[in-house]
């Protein structure tokens, strides 16, 4: 029996894209299907291989240097290339950008499978998760593909397919709360540890944060709450709550009004320091304290609450009891709580690191699996 | 575009058995799959769909009364059964019987896929898990049916899922460690609770845990760890530790040597109470206090240690500091913390209900959904 051939297109070489390439060249050679990268693509570059016979991803990185060619342009040219290929092709969105997202639907109406970590097409306008599941097949459509996107909350953390299961099984979402950036978690950790005895300034904590590798290049794109609120517009769709975009329900953005038009991350972290947003937020740590307690950015979603969204979903600045095990969280790990029917009693819990390159990367690369495994 | 029809047979229907009959119509009626239910067997009588036509899950139990047959001889005429029907089979063995599952491997050779939260075709003879896999669509028989058991520890908690994903992405497990018992985890979360106050003599704990519902009907096999050492020995075999059985390892067991001849669980139950071996419980009990620590039930897994299964696995009593996620767990829940590569500085942690008719049920029926899903 010949082995079946899967072909493979790749978006994005960066931190994740660098270890999903790593990953998939160690998986390929010991899976029983024939896998063949056939683009391999960053901004402006890109290795392809027109006659879909795979680019060696042992030697992808000095083959840049020497045979990349101009990116193809996107979606047009580079589906057409996909669609042409000599049997089924998974493309795998390594980037975080919004309008590589808004071509999923395209993508999968031509029965490309998609599989990715970028958090965009799912957390952005209900239109577009709508128009992705219309032309995803496990949404429904028989000749579309498939789309996976598990590492968008959580990274490699069972999260999404935890409660995919939880609703396809019968089970009904209550509760989901958790902290779910690892840049808060990290952030908070620190600034206001289990022991009390934090003795960083919220603007050292910021900056340790970010020395230490643990926030985006601006660390207001981490802080300013976005992240969070994406992550919880996802679990909430999957958990069959219609929210619309994040700016339906209330983010608690830790960037002060004023500093939001600071022209980058180190103009933010030169005004920081002596701020008096910082001083609010010290008053929030002292107070928890004085009721044995911590501060954590956490983001919940609580379908009994209200009737609209707006009264379900939250993110922000909360005080957990010092035995919680939100509050007893370690490192930059995050937690996902979620409270069912059948797990009533004590929620179903998941922790660990919800970030990093290869705890991402393996996310997405078992997404490629599922994906094998249903063609 | 007629549906798909998949027949379902179902082996047992206690406990786990009819929480998943109730999940299972409810999935059915909403499900773009037709599922035909052709077999509802217990031990002595059955409903056989001899038409292949399906039987009413919503007047199962009545229909029992009514129009039951001799269950068919196991395995050779449910076999022959099982194979003529019109289209794939899902069989669902809901028993914990070590006779249903060594057949695993004669059903999955005839295509018919196996879905189960049964412990026992996993964690027998090293033989038998190799049979089964080697049978098993998903172990390598082009021809197979596939088999999931991720039931089979943790209930509906997704452990099995996630070794098998961080195993087949290429990460690789160092340690694994829980408390996998929901028995073990009640009988000393009352025993030994967190704030150092248990007033309960152990064989008081063993019989309030009997009378919440929490113990088999003896509490013997619960307490002499077996059922953890199957568990662990599930979860050693799929991180690549090859364990050929349950006696290769060891495992404290809390019934005392004198009473595993008591005849039943009554017995048992009757003479605990003044048994010397509860002093030794109680001593552990509070030489973990003086030093702030409590004594769990649990089982570890540590791929570093020694060069043999007997130094790497093992059950049975441990200290663990108050403020570690094992010592304050909560009520029947277990927590499984799993160190490899990439889930390093801290652990991948799942928790949450590990035992009860729905959640294991659950575990079930997704396990039918994943099937459901590959063909």
């Amino acid at each position: 029996m010949s082995s079946k051939v899967v072909h493979v297109a790749i978006i994005g070489a960066g931190g994740v894209g660098k270890c999903f390439i790593n990953q998939l060249s160690a998986f390929a050679a010991k899976s029983s299907v024939t896998l063949k990268t056939i683009l391999l693509s960053r901004s402006k570059t890109a290795l392809v291989s027109r006659d879909y016979s795979g680019i060696n991803l042992s030697t992808w990185e000095s083959d840049f240097a020497s045979s990349a060619v101009a990116t193809p342009a996107f979606p047009a040219e580079t589906l057409d290339f996909l669609k042409s290929a000599p049997g089924p092709v998974i493309l795998v969105d390594n980037t975080s950008n919004e309008s590589v997202a808004a071509a999923y639907p395209q993508f999968l109406n031509a029965g490309i499978h998609i599989v990715t970590p970028n958090k965009k097409g799912f957390s952005s306008g209900i239109q577009l998760w709508n128009d992705i599941f219309a032309a995803a097949k496990n949404g429904g459509n028989p000749n579309g593909g498939y789309v996976f996107h598990e590492a968008s909350c959580g990274a490699g953390l069972p999260v999404i397919s935890t409660i995919k299961e939880l609703v396809e099984t019968g089970d009904v979402i209550k509760k989901i709360e958790g902290v779910f950036s690892g840049t808060m978690s990290f952030l908070f950790n620190n600034y206001a540890p289990l022991d009390g005895k934090g003795t960083m300034g919220f603007a050292d904590a910021v900056k340790f944060a970010k020395d230490e590798g643990y926030t985006e290049p601006d660390p207001r794109d981490d802080l300013n709450g976005a992240d969070v609120a994406r992550k919880l517009t996802i679990l909430a769709r999957l958990s069959g709550l219609q929210v619309e975009d994040i700016t339906k329900f209330p983010i608690q953005s830790l960037v002060p009004a004023d500093l939001e038009s600071a022209k980058d991350g180190d103009e933010y972290l030169a005004k920081l320091p002596g701020h008096k947003s910082n001083d609010d937020i010290a008053e929030k740590k002292a107070a928890a304290e004085a009721q044995g307690g911590v501060i954590r950015y956490v983001g919940s979603i609580d379908f009994s609450a209200g009737s609209e969204v707006v009264d379900k979903v939250s993110v922000g600045l909360r005080t957990f009891d010092k035995t919680s095990p939100i509050a007893g969280l370690q490192g930059a790990d995050n937690i996902i709580s979620i409270t069912t029917e059948r797990y009533n009693k004590t929620p179903l819990v998941i922790q660990g690191a919800g970030a990093g390159g290869d705890v991402t990367a393996m996310g997405v690369l078992g997404d490629l699996i599922k994906v094998l495994q249903r063609i």
